[in-house]
């Protein structure tokens, strides 16, 4: 195993992550990239058909086609969440061939992928880089997989693959709907699931990209996310997902008091700080608490007669019903959550598909992530110093991806929205297991028994200094907290890394450590 | 002077073009690339505004900001067409500035843009690598420029630039609408022209890329036909065009009863050899004979119940129409030629903005070119082996660009329309004074007093055996033109080369001589 140096957010990290030499986090602002970005291979039109027809006849075949073989990089995205049947296809399709070690570069992976548990065991599958939800991420705990994870977030995924620190052989692409050159898009077909940026950074830079679709059209498939003019293979197989589990049927608002609490307060804040004034700008995820929050801030837009100029998607039902009403002039949406998400992506021109490249690369000329006036974000755990965890629980498991959720600590006022406790368990804790997001970007936290303001922003604790917020220091919540659950006793880490969560600028900012 | 080798065209080209060792022709297919695409240079956040603002305020400034200096390539797009102020005024900017040498790259240039020659005489530009419409072709022709003149077709210019054969260093973006962040659109503002398509390439893979707009909002610019994520600096001028040289207030049909008949023939020869047939796609230029051509092919598909799949834009009113109609279920559109099409690529969506590395591009993964059924087109001259010219005149001048026209000869019928004479001097040849597309790729030649069908296409020969159409060899046609006319006296060609005309996979397919 490698050596570790402790990094600037002060946590040991190894100095070498399955093979490649890596960069410890230099603190925000503090690495410069060098060089030139990926460049693959010239193409040339004499390999491809002339009538544009590229398709194979089964996932065996086009990975046979694209030439899969032992210890490749094959990728995958995550617009079908837990209705992916996709990449669990081309596993066992690449078991079927007796391929080995191969590297699984998910967008994300889900529940439903527990499927590939089997071929890590067997050594089909050498280890994953991407976000683990659920069982992956326990079997990734418990110090089980032969390389180590690395979780990057979605603008640090683009990042990964833009400046070559991940080289991706072959690109598997479901798409809900596509054509036989290889166009392919999201915003329709029965498993549609509203856009597909997820996977576009490997559809430019991956040597083959193989189209699985189960809604082929004739040409042109109009629009195209992915353009046929980057795609190798296209299969069309009976179906790509269960739409059930791709998009919910609506997305559900919190009917928990506390979160009730925590989100109004949320808003109430935006509003009293000036946050909400006529043309800004937020982000809100799917969650139920920052579903909540949109509710309350539409209610203080209505009354105060101000609209924004743009939200940033995860889309939902209250988003697009904003859009709507006049509330929002654009929806910027990365990924939508529910049907109505899907539908207005497809009907509204105001509702566009971004893709991590447009919204948060940090090694492009800027992005959208920086220009939002407030982001609201959940957390498993801040600390005294405001850093946040978002992929690990207090007892050290590895449970969730990073997503967005660094990239949008860049707004200009990131909160985050987290009940008190969770299983008795605080939340604001001394030091979070995991540093994911470094304090000086986290601005104000939120409970339902107070709202805490980093002690840097200045100017919004002056914002706020007349208005009937509960607002407190930080110490102050903890110490209600503490008093009420005692002080949890500490969790022992072992020394053997299981995985590594990047930076948005590809450093390496933390360690997941095995379970004990 | 470099040396010279005879290429599978059987034309003397120069082995070296500007310092840079070039490739002769191989015959169609012949030649495969090696190696990878070009790889811009890796940016950081860090270096852009947070807030998205990229403002500077003047072409100037924003020269000096991304570093302009002696010898490097300033590359521009020619949406704005005759009526585009922006290339100039970088040109007089640059002089004033006292930088020498720098190459201009423009996707085309116009008459619009002898403002250049001043620039040619005194220094400031060494030469030019695009297509020279008018008095820059006439002073390139003359032996003046002190580099050579490079032509390559719309998916040649996107070869190069991926390709890495030609690196530009500052890319200047004539953009109708923009927003501070570089986001970019053609398709709406007071210089509308429809889409931005020829800048792509320029956006996506030049160190420095300027947007200068006359029609800045808010962000963000929707649609992002340019990305901001790819833009360096955002200077607002007064006016970047005159909105009547952008775009025609309409296209213009022919009168002449000559190329009426051109235009019916080829229409029927569509109808009578089966290529119009439901599902079928078209590609149709805005020249006077082509856009007679759509409407009788129009006629001909509403009385057959045709409709076409998709028909390729340069748009126009007529194509706008017929997509209206119902007749076209998509416009697949590279430029558009009149405000109905700039209205139509705004308002419908099914009129589709390409780019040339969607339709073009012979070094990617297929392109839309060869998916085409018909392709019409124009000539300066065509030979006894269906080779065309379309840069030159016979006496040697070169005058016109070569734009899609080599791109669009991969289509299943590539069919010249071209009328038997010019002032006198027919039109059909011994040999084409410049070879710009390999006979081989030609299918028929339509003339007012024939068509022609190159022997290579049996397939097309059966399929109008039983047509009333004037079909004959092409050898009596000439015969025919010779006899009212006389063979034209033969002009000398100089041993000076001028310029060189690349085919589609960046080879040289031959060269332009300085005229004596």
């Amino acid at each position: 195993m490698s050596s570790f140096e402790r990094n600037a957010a002060g946590r040991l990290v190894p100095t070498e992550v399955n093979g490649r030499k890596s960069v410890p986090f230099a603190g925000v602002g503090g690495h410069r990239p060098t060089g030139r970005k990926a460049a693959p291979t010239i193409a040339t039109c004499l390999d491809y058909p002339e009538d544009g027809d590229k398709r194979a006849n089964s996932i065996s075949e086009a990975l046979k086609k694209v030439g899969l073989k032992d210890g490749m990089v094959i990728s995958s995205h995550h617009h079908l969440r837990n209705g992916d049947l996709v990449a669990n296809a081309v596993f066992d399709a690449a078991a079927d061939m007796g391929v080995k070690d191969l590297m699984w570069f998910p967008s994300a992976s889900f529940p439903v992928h527990a499927n590939q548990l089997q071929h890590l065991e067997s050594g089909v599958i050498h280890h994953i880089e991407g976000s683990m939800n659920g069982p992956l991420g326990a079997y990734c705990s418990e110090g089980k997989m032969r390389g180590l994870g690395v979780l990057r977030s979605h603008g640090g995924r683009w990042q990964a693959i833009q400046d070559g620190e991940v080289h991706i052989d072959v690109a598997v692409i479901a798409a809900p709907t596509a054509d036989p050159f290889g166009n392919a898009t999201g915003d329709r077909g029965p498993a549609g699931c509203g856009l597909l940026g997820f996977a576009l950074a490997d559809s430019i830079y991956a040597d083959k990209v193989i189209i699985v679709t189960d809604n082929l059209v004739p040409f042109p498939c109009i629009p195209w996310q992915i353009q046929g003019n980057n795609v190798d293979v296209v299969v069309e197989v009976p179906s790509i997902g269960d739409p059930a589990k791709i998009v919910s049927g609506t997305t559900r608002v919190t009917q928990s008091p506390d979160r009730l609490r925590i989100a109004e307060l949320a808003a109430r804040f935006c509003a009293d700080a000036g946050i909400m004034k006529p043309g800004f700008s937020f982000q809100a995820g799917a969650g139920g608490t920052t579903l909540a929050f949109a509710l309350y801030l539409r209610d203080l837009m209505r009354s105060a007669g101000v609209t924004a100029r743009f939200a940033r998607g995860g889309s939902n039902q209250y988003m697009t019903a904003m859009l709507e009403e006049g509330l929002i002039d654009y929806i910027l949406d990365g990924q939508t959550f529910d049907l109505e998400g899907v539908r207005s992506m497809h009907e509204d021109p105001r509702h566009i598909n971004t893709s991590p490249f447009t919204s948060y690369n940090f090694h492009g000329k800027g992005n959208f992530a920086s220009m939002v006036d407030v982001a609201v974000l959940g957390a498993t755990e801040v600390d005294m110093n405001f850093n946040g965890n978002v992929v690990t629980h207090s007892d050290g498991r590895l449970l969730h991806g990073v997503g967005g959720w660094q990239n949008c600590l860049a707004s200009k006022c990131a909160m985050l929205l987290v009940p008190s406790f969770r299983d008795r368990i605080p939340v604001i804790v001394d030091e979070v297991t995991t540093v994911c997001g470094p304090g000086e970007l986290i601005d104000v936290v939120v409970t339902e028994r107070g709202i805490a303001i980093n002690p840097r922003r200045q100017d919004l604790l002056d914002a706020v200094a007349g208005s009937d917020l509960p607002i407190k220091p930080i110490e102050e919540l903890k110490a209600e907290l503490d008093r009420i659950c005692g002080v949890p006793g500490k969790v022992e880490k072992t020394e053997d890394p299981v995985a590594v969560v990047k930076w948005v600028d590809g450093t390496i900012i933390d360690t997941v450590w095995r379970v004990g």
